[in-house]
């Protein structure tokens, strides 16, 4: 059987409807090779989702729909929907989108007579993942009308300048997201406006999601871009080298505190010292209203140390290693998120607009989102 | 011939005078091989310093002082000494003790008569390296005392604590000073009094001497540590889990700007955000007098991209290679160095005790390495 091709626009999973199956592009072995998964059973969806081959917050949440609604496809029995449902929500504690998304299509489901439940389950995964592109475009929209006006401002202090100089940590593109991304959103819409948009690319270590995913998503893109090590941020936002930083989120807290990959925190204090504008692109999904506090509220996921002792890459031969970088039996920790306090964030770039990150600007947005 | 046996105290380079010879731990390959290398020519002392086989600031200047004098020992005529002073300072532009020691040996030989020149130039570069020990050896008892008390505060605030934690950037132990370290040496200090210090450890990418370098050093000296990625730092803090920064530092301005490691910066700019007190150890040598803005004024190294596309360690078969962590062709910056600002400093820890990072701390500090 030949390997499924991906649609022509970029997406990172894809339903197939005739097999039965869920194409995903295996983002643990991207950059160096670019290999589609086939995901039918929950058990397949749960590895996946676990061992980060699909990672992202709106696609982990996309994927959960998608892992439901085949084992109710499979089994529509109450007890098999459960086991399911828990295998998943087990996986990744950080993101609230999972949750999210598997409550959905379980709502969906229990409104449902048995014969109609599977249709019905994979009609919701199909509208989430529709809805989370439609959402990622809108940001987009709206991350371009902030760029534009900050390339205004840039041109206006420095008529000289040639780039519009973003900072984004981690991939908050379309590998995370499906379509289009959250903060990579408006970094595409101002490549194709014609901005002159130049992306500095944090590593992100340990998993190196800049280096692996967000520098592959930008090269197939065109997007000019040059990768950093995560220490560098400071450095460059010190020296006015960045206009703007974009960043995503896995959580952001009712009062605006966002929980996002691990170093944003640190991107933000360097951002907030020198004056740069600091913008989470969230989607509204992505909000906990459930919670005040971020720093003492969150659960942080802590992950396999193995991954901070380790870098995986590709050797001169071309073979996909991981490398020990530390001594052998270094113990080492692993914490995968950090809160960025509300009070260090610009504005959130949500899909219904730019709200400030405060509990008056949040209930802006819910009021905006009640509405629109 | 054998391979040469490091004296019984740790000492990252030791010149052999029978054979006319400096020995030196192969830094580049650390931790995964423990190789000397034997350094006569100034060719070879500036090729070990520039590929950071022998690396540190202090360790650069003692290095330096005897390619000079091996030269010089060589060759004693004043064409040849220009040629290898030239040579070693042109290898790192950021360290000040490199112009520093060799400007040292220099002076010896000037005020020497051309038959005497080797042995001053040798004797001299001697005294250096005594000198950076008993500096490291006094900014480890004031460190100590430092540290000491942050113990006492801790336990009165929490009596159930079991560990001082100390968060550390880079690699400022005793590879890179010869003995002792700069910020490694309240550490040991502090264990060896049986306080029961724990070290975080930055990784501090993109050349990750603190993975490699210093968690050896402490893995060695028996010092219970955990290496983060840098990423991380921000978050321990944020969560009240270190209770002192140090850091070394290669240059720090007469206003009390330190310039050190890329990263440092953004370690600063978190210990502050968290009220945790930032203490970067700093020989007084270290300190350019001339230099009133860091920011400003410090031109800051820029090294091989290759270094951030890549990265250094050991395969589970025990071969030593580089991998690309990134998209084949991606392009990457290498700033080495970055600057944090006076106003985050909490205090400098000299070997003439701990002074206010400002221009009247500076003064004190001058005035007390004038007496003392």
């Amino acid at each position: 059987m030949p390997a499924p091709t991906p649609p022509a626009r970029p997406v990172a999973l894809w339903y197939d409807a005739d097999a039965g199956v869920v194409h995903a592009f295996d983002q643990a072995l991207l950059p160096h090779r670019e290999v589609v998964l086939d995901l039918r059973t929950p058990d397949e969806f749960a590895h996946a989702i676990r061992t980060m081959q699909v990672r992202g917050a709106p696609l982990i949440g996309v994927a959960a729909a998608y892992g439901l609604a085949l084992a109710i496809a499979a089994d529509p029995s109450p007890a098999a929907e459960e086991r399911a449902a828990a295998l998943l929500l087990a996986t990744r504690p950080t993101a609230v989108n999972l949750a999210w998304a598997i409550a959905r299509v379980r709502d969906a489901c229990a409104a449902t007579p048995p014969a109609g439940r599977a249709a019905a389950a994979l009609r919701e995964a199909r509208a989430i993942q529709e809805h989370e592109a439609a959402v990622c475009e809108a940001i987009g929209r709206h991350g371009l009308a902030l760029l534009e006006a900050i390339w205004r401002g840039r041109k206006a202090r420095d008529p000289g300048a040639t780039a519009l100089q973003v900072l984004t940590h981690c991939n908050a593109g379309w590998l995370a997201t499906g379509e289009w991304g959250t903060a990579l959103a408006p970094v595409y819409k101002a490549h194709a406006a014609g901005l002159p948009v130049h992306v500095w690319v944090d590593e992100t270590r340990p998993r190196a999601q800049g280096a692996s995913l967000t520098a592959w998503e930008l090269a197939r893109a065109g997007v000019p871009h040059t990768l950093v090590a995560d220490t560098m941020a400071g450095h460059l936002l010190q020296r006015g080298r960045v206009d703007v930083c974009l960043v995503g989120t896995d959580r952001t807290t009712r009062t605006g505190d966002v929980c996002n990959k691990i170093g944003t925190y640190g991107v933000a204090l360097a951002a907030f010292d020198n004056g740069v504008p600091f913008h989470p692109c969230v989607p509204t999904s992505s909000i906990d209203w459930a919670i005040e506090d971020g720093v003492r509220e969150v659960p942080i996921e802590e992950r396999d140390p193995a991954e901070v002792t380790h870098a995986r890459g590709r050797t001169a031969a071309g073979e996909q290693v991981e490398v020990l970088v530390a001594p052998a039996g270094t113990r080492a920790a692993n914490f995968a998120f950090d809160i960025t306090p509300a009070r260090l964030v610009t504005g959130l770039v949500t899909e219904h607009g730019v709200f400030p990150a405060t509990r008056a600007g949040l209930d802006a947005l819910a009021e905006a989102a009640r509405v629109g």
